[in-house]
């Protein structure tokens, strides 16, 4: 069998660490887990219950290639509900997953060759979607004064036909205000490039707003999902909202690469956007969360990182602690029983001196980790 | 906002028909579904029960890329089951579907402009893919004497870099039996080409068995799903099966196309697995449909048609009473009030002169689907 050279794509070097988190676990010790990217809470319950409902009298076969019709209407409203957009429904696309939202919108905007830019650091997965689908990723370095976003004099003398942004931000949790956003939307219209938002972590904010890139223009490509806020990594479903002249083209993309999102996580994420008190009991512990992060990592020894302004991470430069962040993670999985992230699967050029670490679990398990990594880091010296 | 080039595939003609077909039930009108290619069954009740349970203790967070190892090992024994072919379970990735299946092979084996070798007809979602991945699809004619299966000698000549079959295939239902793929694969090996073998209509089978490519090679890429036989199109989660050393490639691809497939489809698909009463209950169902439509067809004209040997299909070739399938499936659901497809979208060539007509609804409506068939064949004349 053949093994093309797109498809070399390089490894997610956080798997590594959980494998490891993993063996060690199975070896009998007890691991805080700092590394993981997901929420340890289910979906709201509400869905779930109606999920269990409709399984015993709807068939659940296909369903449109674009999605459920009331789940696409119920999204629109969600942009009148927290952005005050008035957005219509024929403009959203329910996809497998904010990653089923990336290979529509790349495969229907850009032909092989075409140049994506990216801030480094960013979601690894970015990189290799553009690979596989044999586009380039230019890799823009963005700077930690601008709390690693990128600002339009990084993009001077950059040659390409997408940007992708994404505010909240991982690995960092920073955010654009609008006056950013609105900038690096002008920046890239005016090269006639295609503004990509990645929005997946909208509605995990603390002390600002996040805005929608649909606030400041119609002609941009939001990608947005039910994993993060809504708490449903695993259901895989998402979103598009896309200018509507780009509708049908990503519908005919849609109804042959995946023919639908999963029908059951569809129905289970329409229940789930009535659930607000649930999911507003998850942000609750994620504030909490990042509180006990941002008062107990400076203490452990880790003070420079970037304003978590959302998301649940926290991006630490420790190039003034190690050269080589992975076996510095290994370090810290080893003793102190923390799996943390080596940032290199975000930016494999400065990634050897920074960490993520993600506070998305229990209060409990965050606050153990934090004494862990404080202990460690003593004895360390 | 940008439109690429590779996103401008082809429309589903098909769905013209379901969106007449839903226009005129709106108007009043009673029709016959014979264009769907999905059962109208559920999924098995056990395996609703199943995801139902594990809803309320499990939350359903993201699986491993590969999918659950439980679900991984249980395909696996089905090849045992079905073949008696012994699979290791390390050779079995779970997939989004077969779509997904099919994205990660083409992406995990062929580079843009690499050439992927297709009979006609077939299912039309190979070409718009492979376009959509920068791939060139190689139609090439299978003659209706041999089941509209392609021969050793239907290959002379063509270059390609990979080829694709489909027993049984969509839309014919015709089988290949195990000399007749053994030769393809050979043929296919011979040219260094990689063989990919579609087996989602596996199962569905009548009067002989369908025949793996695991039987006669390991060096083959095998894609099926759970939408057919084991009655979860919605759910979205099929598999494929990789020579040993193809894996690793895919499982990075998985990681960041798909970071995996839907938790709760495989938690279903798992149970599905050990639904055998209920599924050859489904079975008989299609068997009987299937004698129905042998007996019935002919009786209205339809005469011309290739062997269905498994799946739910009968494939006419129609071109004595008409040279254009597009305006005849029309007639057929305006005056008799029977869905049925035009061949256009398996065959862009020769299928103005063909329907394929779906027995996958219940056998009420396969009666008055045929019996409406013969009415208006008889007035038409």
């Amino acid at each position: 069998m053949r093994n093309s050279s797109r498809g070399a794509v390089d490894p997610f070097i956080v798997m590594d660490v959980m494998e490891a988190a993993r063996a060690a676990e199975e070896a009998g010790r007890h691991i805080i887990h700092m590394e993981v990217g997901q929420p340890s809470s289910p979906a709201p319950a509400h869905a779930r219950a109606v999920l269990a409902e409709t399984m015993t009298s709807d068939p659940l076969g296909y369903t449109v290639a674009l999605g459920l019709p009331a789940l696409r209407q119920r999204i629109a409203r969600l942009y009148g509900e927290w952005y005050n957009v008035d957005l219509d429904p024929a403009r959203v696309v329910v996809t497998p997953g904010s990653s089923g939202g990336f290979i529509l919108a790349f495969t229907a905007m850009f032909d092989a060759g075409d140049r994506v830019a990216l801030g480094m650091p960013g979601y690894p997965s970015y990189r290799q979607i553009l690979k596989a689908l044999d586009l380039v990723p230019v890799e823009v370095p963005a700077k930690p004064e601008n709390g690693y976003q990128l600002v339009p004099g990084d993009l001077m003398g950059v040659d390409y036909q997408g940007l992708m942004m994404a505010s909240p931000a991982n690995p960092t949790g920073t955010m654009l205000d609008r006056a950013e956003l609105g900038a690096m939307i002008e920046t890239c219209q005016a090269q006639g490039a295609a503004f990509l938002s990645d929005e997946i972590y909208h509605g995990i904010e603390y002390d600002k707003r996040a805005v929608t890139a649909l606030e400041l223009s119609d002609d941009v490509c939001v990608i947005n999902s039910f994993s993060k806020y809504f708490s449903m990594t695993g259901w895989r479903v998402g979103w598009l909202v896309l200018p509507e002249r780009s509708v049908r083209q990503v519908e005919r993309l849609a109804q042959n690469l995946f023919i639908c999102p999963s029908h059951a996580a569809q129905v289970a994420a329409l229940a789930a956007m009535d659930c607000g008190e649930e999911l507003q009991e998850n942000l609750a512990v994620y504030a909490r969360n990042r509180e006990l992060m941002l008062e107990g990592l400076p203490k452990a020894g880790f003070d420079r990182i970037a304003p978590p302004d959302g998301a649940f991470y926290v991006y630490a430069d420790v190039s003034h602690l190690t050269e080589d962040s992975r076996a510095f993670a290994a370090e810290i999985l080893d003793k102190a029983g923390v799996a943390v992230t080596p940032g290199l699967d975000f930016d494999p050029e400065r990634g050897h001196g920074t960490l993520r670490f993600s506070y998305a679990r229990s209060t409990a398990d965050i606050e153990e980790g934090l004494s862990r990594l404080q202990d460690f880091m003593k004895t360390r010296g």
